[in-house]
C-alpha cells in the first residue's frame, strides 16, 4: 500500500519522513522582519518553494488546525470555532471535546496504514482534538510532564524526551520547545510523519519588528534548521495572521455588537468563536462574531444598524457565510459579522475583561488574517507549484503538498 | 560599470543575457488550461520561481508595458492609459506619442551603458513608446517588413531576420512571431537584454479552455523553450488578465455611464482609456472609465446614481484613484468608475460599434484583471522570493527581479 484515501482525498504515504509545522498567528510580516536571523527559512524560500495560502475563516486556531489535520474545511470536519452556541441546550460551549470532530484525521489514518506518526501541540486543548483516534505519539508542551505511554504514546516526555521541564503556557519558549520536541522525537523515534503546532502568544503581544518577536522567530528557525539537517521534508504554514486592533490612540477598537443592537431594540446573543480558556492575550476579542437574534425576523433591521457601524467590514447571512467560508450551515446563528483589519467584535463591555488588553490588542479572526505563508524546503511539482503561485492554495492542504506535491 | 540607476532604482547590468516577456492578457487561467502543452513553462514553475503580481490599474496595455519598460508606475512615467482627454485643448487623444513618456526607459539606459538591447512588440503603436531613446533594435511584428537600420536597428526584419512575411495584426500567429523573433535576434545579434511583448487578440476572443487558446499557449511555450535552451534568463509576466464581460445570456454587460448620468441630469464626458486604433476585439469596452462632469459640483449626485447601478464595483474621486493606483492626479477627471468582474464601462450605445462584440465580450481594465503571473526560469534570492511569495510583487518589477533578484 503506497497511498491512502482520507476524507475523499488521496495521499501518498511518506517514503521520506515529512513534518508539517503550523506557526500560530505568523503572517509573512513576521518572516520578513526576522529574515536576517532566519537563515534556514531563507534558504527554503530561495531553494524550495513558497507562496501565500488562504486560511479557514473564521481565522482562529481550532478551525484551522483541524482543517490541516483532516485536509477538509469545517463544513466537513465539524470544527468551526474554538467556542460555539449549542441551540439545543441553550449553552455556550468550548469546542475542545473530540466528539465535535466528525471525520478521521490524516494522522490517525496514516498511523493506521502502518506509518509511525507524532503530533506535538503547545496547548493541551488542541491535543485532544488532534490526537483523536491516533495510535502514535501525541502530547502538548503544556503538559509534557504528565504524559503517559498509554495515553500519549510517550512516558513523561519532559524528562524522557526533552530532558527538562516545559516552560510556562505564557512563555514564548513553550512554542520553541514544541519544535525542539520534533527534532528529539525524530532522533529517538523516527516517525514517518510529524505535525508540530505552536501558539500565538508572542504574535498577540508583539508586532513583527519587536525584538521579542524577532528573537522568537530566530529560535524557531534554529530548530527548523535542525529538522532540515536531518533530511526531513518540511512544510510550514500558519493557522492565521495577526493585526493590531486598536485606534490611533492605542485603545482597543471594538464594536460591541450586543450593546449596539440592544440599544436599537434588537435583543441578541453574540458568540465570539475566538473564546478559549487562554484569554490573557486577546480578552476574547476577535474579528468574527456570530449573532443569534431573539427575533430572527429582525435580521434586516440588524443589518442596517451594523452597516453603519465604523469598522464593520462585512455582514453575511447564515447562508452567505456557509457558502463563502465552507462552514456548517446550522452553527452560524442569524448573521455573521466581520471586523475590518483593525477592528474586533465584542459582546458588551462588561462581558470582557478589559484589563488584559489595556496595553494594546493584536488579534485575528477576519479576512485580513486569512492570508498565510506556505513554505517548503523542497521544490514542488509543476502542477502544485502553479496552484501555489496562482493563489489557489489553502493552508489546510499542507499535507497534500507534502505528500503529493513535491517535484520528482 | 556593473550597475546603473534608472528612475531612482538600481539595476545590475546583465552578465548573462536576460529576456523579459509580457504575454498580453494572459492570466493564470490560460497557463492552467494549457499546462499539458507547455512543458517549458511547467519546468520553470517547478525548477525556477513563480508567483502572482499586481499590475498597474487601469489594467490596460500601454500603462503596464510602459511601467515594465521604466520600472515605475504611471504617476512617474506619465503613461496612464491608451487614450485620454486633454483638458487644455478639449480633445480626446491617443497616448501613443513618445512625448507622453516623461522618463527614460530601462532599455534606453542599459543600451547607453554599453549593453546591446532588443525590443519586439506586436503592435506598432507600442513600438514608438518602448523604443523612445533606445539605441538598439526595436520593431513591431505588425510592420516587420518596413523596418530600417536607421529607425529600427534592423533592415527589413521580416526578410533578414524572420525569413518570411509577418502574419496579419488579427492573427494569433503574430504574437508567436514576436517570441520567435526573440530567438532569432538572439542567434543573430546576441543582445544582452531583450523585451518581447505580445498582443491579446486570442485572449479577448477565446476563453482559457478553448482549443484556439490552448494551441496559442503551446506555440508560445515552444519558442520560450528555445530561449531557455540558449541559456537566457527568462522572466514572464502579463500586462493584465481577462474576464468574460457578459450577462447570463451572453450579451455584453455594459453600464453606459454617459447615458446613465445624462438621464439623471448630470451631463458629462466619459473617457475609456482602453480605446485604441485596434478595437475589433473589444469595441472600446473595458472595466475602467474616467468621468469629466460638465459641472464638477455634481460629483456627489453622480456618485449616488452610479452606486445604485448594478455591476459598478467602485467609484473613486480623483484623489482616491491617484493614491490607490499611483496615477497622475491631473489626468483623472472628476470621478473614476470601475466595472466588476463581469461588467464593462461604456459611454452611450451609439458611441460604440456593438457589432464587433455581438458574439461575446472578454475584456479587462479593472481590479479583477490586475492579478497576473510572474514566472522565472531561475531561482530567486531569498529576499526576492519572499517578496514574490508574500504577494508584494508588481509586474513592472519584471526587470528588477531579472537583473537584481536571482539566487547566486
Amino acid at each position: 500500500m503506497s497511498e491512502i484515501i482520507v476524507n475523499q482525498k488521496t495521499y501518498q504515504l511518506p517514503a521520506t519522513p515529512v513534518v508539517g509545522i503550523c506557526l500560530d498567528g505568523t503572517s509573512w510580516e513576521y518572516f520578513a522582519a526576522a529574515a536576517h536571523v532566519m537563515p534556514n527559512v531563507q534558504r527554503f524560500l530561495s531553494q524550495g518553494a513558497a507562496g501565500t495560502a488562504q486560511s479557514v475563516v473564521p481565522s482562529f486556531t481550532n478551525p484551522n488546525n483541524m482543517a490541516i489535520a483532516t485536509g477538509v474545511p469545517p463544513v466537513v470536519n465539524g470544527i468551526h470555532g474554538n467556542y460555539y452556541f449549542d441551540t439545543t441546550t441553550g449553552e455556550e460551549v468550548m469546542m475542545n471535546d473530540p466528539k465535535f470532530l466528525l471525520v478521521p484525521t490524516l494522522f490517525a489514518q496514516v498511523a493506521e496504514a502502518g506509518k509511525s506518526v507524532a503530533v506535538v501541540t503547545v496547548k493541551d486543548k488542541l491535543r485532544k482534538l488532534l490526537g483523536k483516534g491516533l495510535k502514535g505519539i501525541c502530547f502538548s508542551g503544556e503538559k509534557a510532564n504528565e504524559t503517559t505511554l498509554a495515553e500519549h504514546g510517550i512516558e513523561r516526555a519532559s524528562e524522557t524526551l526533552m530532558g527538562r521541564p516545559q516552560p510556562g503556557i505564557y512563555e514564548p519558549e513553550l512554542s520553541v520547545y514544541c519544535i525542539e520536541a520534533g527534532v528529539k522525537l525524530f532522533d529517538g523515534h523516527q516517525p514517518a510523519l510529524m505535525y508540530l503546532t505552536t501558539t500565538d502568544f508572542v504574535q498577540h503581544k508583539y508586532a513583527p519588528d519587536a525584538p521579542e518577536a524577532i528573537a522568537f522567530m530566530a529560535a524557531l528557525d534554529h530548530w527548523i534548521g535542525e529538522l532540515d539537517a536531518r533530511g526531513l521534508i518540511i512544510g510550514i504554514t500558519a493557522d492565521h495572521g495577526m493585526n493590531d486592533k486598536v485606534t490611533a490612540t492605542g485603545a482597543p477598537k471594538v464594536v460591541y455588537v450586543e450593546s449596539l443592537l440592544q440599544a436599537a431594540g434588537i435583543p441578541c446573543r453574540v458568540i465570539l468563536p475566538i473564546t478559549d480558556p487562554y484569554v490573557v492575550h486577546h480578552g476574547s476579542f476577535g474579528s468574527f462574531g456570530v449573532i443569534y437574534l431573539e427575533d430572527a425576523d429582525q435580521w434586516e433591521d440588524a443589518l442596517v444598524v451594523l452597516n453603519s457601524a465604523p469598522g464593520i467590514e462585512d455582514i453575511l447571512t447564515q447562508e452567505e457565510a456557509a457558502v463563502a467560508f465552507e462552514l456548517p450551515f446550522d452553527k452560524l446563528g442569524d448573521l455573521i459579522v466581520l471586523g475590518d483589519q483593525h477592528t474586533v467584535i465584542g459582546r458588551r463591555p462588561d462581558w470582557h475583561d478589559l484589563s488584559v488588553v489595556a496595553e494594546g490588542l493584536r488579534s485575528h479572526g477576519g479576512l485580513h488574517e486569512s492570508e498565510v505563508p506556505l513554505i517548503f524546503n523542497r521544490k514542488l511539482s509543476s502542477a502544485y507549484a502553479m496552484r501555489l503561485a496562482s493563489g489557489q492554495a489553502r493552508n489546510f492542504e499542507l499535507f497534500d503538498y507534502l505528500l503529493n506535491g513535491l517535484a520528482e
